[in-house]
């Protein structure tokens, strides 16, 4: 008889990976689509005493889960406060950037916060959503694409800013066009028939929203209103050619992000992300050292010893495990006793530059023009200015002013001091609001690459031969937080991270 | 010297329409984009009252307005309650639907609520916002258009339900596939380059997110997580076919829902639409008269005579003007003075169909599905189901079970009984949730066309002659309400409707 993996290996060999996964979902091997593999944390055999370095949200997690199940744990933290790179500031927080310290200047007022590290939860992430559930963090949505936001490109346009509408609207014109024209003759490969055909020239004039003639001559209804549009028929506007529109940047990322990991939905607690690190640290009273610099792990096959500064002195905690969210670019300099190839990975992973400044707005402009939520995208260094999701039409609004991702803009943001941070971002917001300066009573930035207790986020993705690597265990100690994910800068990455670790903990623990 | 009315013949002679467009913007003889025409009420010269028929938001705003600007008005509803096709039903509430009388059996808490008429503020929606701004009506976001909801047709995967974003990125991935192949050699009208035919292959290679071959493989980021897809690089899905995606409906409409005139940002007002009734109302204490049901209207060259039925008796009110927004298919069967012209293009007007259901459900079973707020699709009579955007994680919740639109689904809704309609829907939703019978715990339904005070809602786009003669004043008597808007169905159209008419009164008051 034919095993179900006989079979699969024959699928793999006829059909590749697709084959694979069209098969074994048949025969129900897999988990369903989008389901995760679960926590599997078995309670406590005796007396566990788990030691968890950084309450970020991959610490925070795993203590929680540890007490769940039985475990005493003890969790250090270098900083004096908790959350890790859930940063959300408010009215006097200080900003402990090395050589660039700031006191956020904001009003103080329950909408008037920045997230200046996470600030978005994708509906997709159940497991850090299941937390806010458990644990009744108040969510509520987060507006991230907004077709209603503005897109302003140097090369584009001369310039000009226009609403993402009418690029979204545009651009689906004139490749539904393209379509249209070279269907009849062009050589699908796919086995059309000529109903298929007349069905897929249907879908494009859907698409595109063309004319009768299968010619794209704007769209009024999703290019947005002209003059009061829901009452009179008024003139359209001329739409942007192909060859203008293939000028703006937009298309390269911006265009297509309400169709990546933060598609709708998406949420955010309210009051500010750090509502979760908050829910969560209420679980663990009394577990959290804060200030514990660690300086020294040592993993033996009995146990883990790790030594931290506390105080004016050091202090000694001994564990059978260690869960350690120490980010990598740190973990280097703290003394250990980690394989050679351990020790070569964790120095390869790259050290992300993610940076960040917020304003806060005498008045909330941009709800006058129509926006609510949402992100306008700019080829400045800036990159974008993104909108807020709630305190509509309320007194003043905080608006991320900048968002430094990508190695050049974030390079020449990292060398600024808060000023310059400021003036540059001013002047380069006004390309989208002409009127940007007046409205600007203060700002406040976080550069994570010069963060204390951090110097670093949101790295590219790392390569499976280092993630295979930092995810192994040496020995009692096993890395976690968003640094050994695929796909880091998330939450849920560093949920998951945890959840592995914790997984794999057990599973060690049974077999013991 | 050539005036710039000229210029703008000559433009429309040799370029047409967006020729006008073009150089009427470059005189700025044109609004700019998206800028509504302005209110303009001069204030009341001397005593002048104004009778306004019908307390939906086009004759409260049209109230409000005039009362600001010093006129005395008399507003005359012939419902016990306030609203018009605002609605929002709440425990105990009565659904006074003729022949159907329901009373709303939700569970007594600020999230279980019903928006069974209007239920979403586009963010283009200046007017009716600005109202909200104006009266501190609080807002949150409406979450429309959601890719993780869910999609099924009955001829598309054999019926099988999948999560929308996986229809739009196989759809997005073949378009640009299409593109990409015939690009090379198709024939392009527009003047394109090699640079810009370069640019657009990586342009669709982005839109599509095409492989290095210019091929779509599938698109795990858009198309949602595979197992942890932020942790682990996991199996990718199959994608659609082409083929297959052309068997599904959803590409006719639904698909291109979030481009359309409830595109991104969109608001609610915290705790129900009515919200905006009461704010409304509130400014218009002792001037509105419930239960008033208009049997006659009299013009005359210098004041128009009402007639209503109140209580046992009648009661009869003159006024200067006359502002009404009584449903075109009840006012036919108003006594009247109007000309014959007028009459004829009032009784062509069509009377839509509109229908909702909603239910209670025991748990919020779509939220352990990722779904929060949005909407799933299908090819059954109920069209779509609708989640709340609020209440996240909360105690049970409201879902609207069905919308109906297009007149067959319309016609088969209107003729059932309050519990065979329930028990259809269950019935159909269960195509998108297998277990949706199961959370149900009571339903309540609303059609429109048989709505007392109303008998329709939300009639297709009226043409352009009939609104020309509707919008015109019959003596001192106006029509006012979204059904003499080009585009009715919104709140936003009722306002520009009560605002165009207030222009017109007061041009007249000027000239007089």
């Amino acid at each position: 008889m034919t095993t179900r993996r006989q079979l699969l290996e024959f699928a793999a060999l006829a059909g590749g990976t697709a084959a694979v996964w069209r098969i074994a979902g048949a025969l129900e091997l897999l988990p369903r689509f989008d389901e995760a593999t679960p926590l599997q944390l078995a309670p406590a055999r005796g007396r566990r005493r788990v030691l968890i370095l950084g309450a970020g949200i991959a610490g925070l997690v795993a203590g929680l889960e540890l007490q769940r199940a039985g475990y005493e744990i003890e969790l250090l933290e270098s900083a004096p406060r908790l959350g890790g790179r859930v940063l959300t500031l408010r009215h006097g927080d200080v900003v402990d950037e090395i050589g660039n310290r700031q006191v956020c200047q904001f009003d103080e007022a329950p909408h008037l916060y920045f997230n200046a590290g996470a600030s978005r939860i994708p509906a997709t992430h159940r497991r850090i959503l299941d937390y806010c559930r458990q644990l009744g963090v108040p969510l509520e949505t987060h507006v991230n694409a907004s077709h209603a936001a503005w897109m302003q490109y140097d090369d584009f346009l001369e310039g000009r800013r226009i609403r993402q509408r009418e690029y979204h609207a545009d651009a689906r014109g004139f490749l539904a066009e393209l379509v249209a024209k070279s269907l009849p003759e062009a050589s699908i490969e796919q086995p059309l028939d000529a109903k298929d055909v007349e069905r897929l020239l249907q879908f494009v004039t859907q698409f595109g929203d063309l004319g009768a003639d299968r010619r794209y001559h704007g769209s009024p209804g999703r290019a947005g209103p002209v003059r009061d549009g829901l009452y009179i028929a008024g003139p359209t506007r001329e739409p942007v050619s192909m060859q203008e529109l293939l000028k703006a940047d937009f298309w390269q990322s911006a265009m297509h992000f309400g169709e990546s990991e933060a598609q709708s939905s998406v949420l955010q607690p309210v009051g500010g992300m750090d509502m979760i690190v908050r829910a969560l640290a209420a679980q663990l009273s009394g577990r959290i050292t804060t200030n514990a610099q660690v300086i020294d792990i040592r993993t033996s096959p009995d146990q883990v010893t790790v030594t931290c500064r506390h105080g004016d002195g050091t202090r000694t905690f001994t564990g059978d495990y260690c869960l350690d969210s120490i980010p990598g670019q740190l973990l280097t300099g703290v003394g250990n006793n980690f394989s050679q190839g351990f020790r070569a990975q964790l120095a390869r992973r790259p050290r992300g530059k993610l940076a960040k400044i917020a304003f806060q707005m005498r008045e909330r402009f941009w709800e006058a023009e129509g926006i609510y939520g949402g992100i306008s995208w700019t080829g400045k260094d800036i990159g974008q200015i993104q909108y807020p999701s709630h305190g509509f039409h309320g007194r003043k609004g905080i608006v991320v002013g900048g968002y430094y991702l990508q190695p050049g803009p974030a390079d020449r943001f990292h060398v600024m001091s808060a000023q310059q941070r400021i003036d540059a971002a001013i002047q380069q917001g006004t390309a989208l609001h002409p009127d940007y300066a007046r409205h600007v009573e203060n700002g406040v930035s976080v550069a994570w690459y010069r963060m204390n207790h951090m110097l670093g986020c949101t790295a590219r993705e790392t390569d499976a031969e280092t993630l295979g690597v930092l995810r192994q265990a040496e020995g009692r100690h096993l890395l976690i937080g968003d640094q050994v994910a695929a796909h880091p800068g998330w939450q849920e990455a560093a949920v998951l991270s945890a959840h592995d670790a914790l997984n794999r903990l057990s599973a060690r623990e049974q077999q013991a």
